[in-house]
């Protein structure tokens, strides 16, 4: 039944229908969090294994005294396997890898990075590219440092690139563009060969622009068909831009969320350069964390056979909000949504102008959704029609009942909208 | 024997004997580091039981997951009394308290702090105040940021006050000072309560002069007369300036140099604009090593039965030392010492001219001791006279050799000093 096919008359009859069932999902008092992509309880308890860790030698060396401001040399193996560089092309650190992108982009507005004339903050403006919709976290950082987001379409593929590469070329305030590469946040899409191969190559006015390649769904299948990524590093070297792409991961959502490991790659030109501010930064990064995590792992292997343990507790939540969503909303013309193969999210648009309303009416029958709009640069979703699911945290029961409600506002709205035409 | 009474001939006459002496030491092939404050494995060893936390719940968290940017409860209110502030004062942050003043400060150059018109770094000039000899890695970060900084005597009871208290009131480019106020690294001063109360309620030209009080020794006693030190949160409130202080503290060298915790205080108003740039900054501080702390310790007398475990280690290391200046220069009119109750070093002033020759003389003999100069601004001892000793690391046997081939050198460098006139 195609929503826009109804008269008024059958559309009143239907918010009569839907709003009776609306109200009585309100009086069960539900209170879901669906807002966040975190990992569920079961998931954490794959990785209690890492507790039993009691060493605090490797690699010869005291993890728990001071040095090594770029991590342990055998975490920094582990990492150049995981993010596909050498271990001369990473720095291991934190439990953070938000805070090393921020912190990425507060020394470039500092110091400015190896081909800047100055630190960006000198500059009377500094804009980055925000494919979108994307991470409402990539964008926040970009407005608390005053650098201002120009939204990019995001399709199938990746980026609009035919808009990347025009706007790059033609600006050279444009000193960055965020990029989810791999089961993308929140709309799962892989870039392609050509993408990367283009993001690499494209000519940029801005002789320091970079990209920043937040690989953090890498290992995160959900299927048996891993995707696969071409190397941006690889890519960048080949098309002689070497120095273009700071890359960054972390076992947050392989191991613990809160205190896992996080890392980040680049050129050797560039690390060097990072590791010398890092060194005045810090007294290094915490190694026992990071031998904690290639104790329990020991190689990519280890990480690999981990990550399917975590999609056969994330396929069948993934599964249920799917089916759910082809149950209640498939034919009426109400919403699309993504069919990840991985990562964190769906990513759903309602039609027009209906995607606040929905988290409104989530929020009132007491489930909490990513705030429309957050895949947006400033939080404005200029067609107000995208909404980020993400289903890894509730229990089952939970899930489904939050997105039967879901799919319930998102036909309310619907009505609504059609109602008001 | 005042090597200064002695004449020409006797001078020669001692060198030879030096020099031979020197020789014999070289020939040895030593190859021992003094240049740090690395707590020795002996100290590390006392924390090993923290690693036998199986725990991943505490205050009704699952610390294994995202969220609490500004630290665990429990956490929070361990480090509030550990820095004699409230809950509501203290972020819990990493394992790096020099990261968080790093952060502090990069936050200021970017984005102000309370009471800025504008971001430091928006500003012609920045300066800072740094009582020297001070620590090594704060001015590194001050020289990072292109802060001047303007050296200011270090007196027996804090720096020296009456230049300080001029400075500020007439240079509203002068935005903070370095303090470490007990124990203080180098010198082993603790500030006066006089100089306390002066810090915190001089007038000061800039509205958001901040002091960052580096409070790394707070609980690192040699003795068993722990020093007082007053409460500066106490003292600025007291004054009226209650946004004036940034305190830093870690449990660096309490449990494991590398993988301790950090946590910063400061009033509620500057907190609560940390926190919201925190929570852009980062998905949060690991909550795990957080928890694992608390448990292992309880409360703060569980930190302070540790400490004596500590000073048990060390009181032998430092007594060693002070025996061997004692025996080898005393008497001698060629250096003078610290005798420090706490804290990490021990600062020595070599006759003027002479530490660089010192430190020198000392490596080419296998001993590395920190950088001449290191303990003062742009690395530059106008008097060219201070080294810092780090008697903690080296394992007794090997601390006494260093120590004597130390005395050796001072010895040597003093007498070609006298030669040379």
């Amino acid at each position: 039944m195609e929503f826009s096919q109804l008269g008024q008359s059958e559309l009143k009859a239907l918010q009569n229908e839907l709003m009776k069932a609306y109200d009585e999902v309100k009086a069960q008092n539900l209170k879901l969090d669906m807002s966040r992509g975190k990992p569920c309880p079961e998931q954490l308890d794959l990785s209690l294994g890492m507790l039993e860790c009691k060493e605090y030698t490797m690699d010869g060396i005291d993890c728990r005294n001071y040095g090594g401001v770029d991590g342990l040399p055998s975490a920094k193996a582990l990492f150049a396997e995981f993010l596909e560089v050498t271990p001369e092309e990473i720095i291991v650190g934190g439990n953070s890898s938000l805070a090393m992108m921020y912190d990425t982009i507060a020394r470039a507005m500092m110091f400015g990075v190896v081909g800047s004339e100055q630190p960006w903050g000198k500059l009377p403006k500094v804009k980055f590219l925000c494919p979108s919709p994307g991470y409402d976290r990539h964008f926040a950082i970009c407005e608390l440092m005053g650098i201002e987001m120009i939204t990019v379409a995001m399709n199938d593929d990746g980026p609009d690139m035919d808009t990347v590469e025009k706007l790059v070329a033609e600006d050279d305030s444009i000193k960055g563009i965020w990029c989810v590469p791999k089961y993308s946040n929140p709309g799962g899409v892989v870039y392609s060969d050509e993408v990367v191969d283009r993001l690499a190559s494209m000519p940029t006015k801005a002789p320091d622009f970079r990209i920043f390649w937040d690989n953090a769904y890498t290992v995160h299948h959900l299927t048996d068909q891993p995707a696969r990524l071409k190397n941006i590093m690889d890519a960048c070297k080949a098309a002689g831009h070497p120095e273009r792409v700071f890359i960054f991961g972390s076992t947050a959502k392989i191991t613990f969320a809160g205190a896992g490991v996080a890392a980040m790659a680049a050129s050797k030109k560039n690390i060097d350069v990072l590791r010398k501010q890092l060194g005045i930064q810090t007294i290094g990064p915490d190694k026992m964390n990071q031998l904690r995590h290639v104790w329990f792992f020991k190689d990519m292997a280890g990480i690999e056979a981990h990550m399917k343990k975590h999609a056969a507790i994330l396929r069948p939540k993934f599964e249920k909000v799917l089916e759910i969503l082809e149950t209640e909303l498939g034919g009426t013309g109400t919403a699309e949504w993504s069919k990840p193969a991985g990562g964190y999210f769906i990513s759903l648009n309602t039609m027009e102008g209906c995607a606040k309303r929905v988290v409104k009416l989530a929020a009132e029958a007491g489930v909490v959704l990513t705030n429309a709009g957050a895949t947006y640069p400033y939080g404005n979703d200029p067609q107000d029609r995208n909404i980020r699911i993400a289903p890894t945290f509730p229990p089952m029961e939970e899930l489904e009942k939050a997105m039967r409600l879901v799919a319930l506002c998102i036909k309310l709205a619907s009505v609504e909208k059609l109602l008001a035409k």
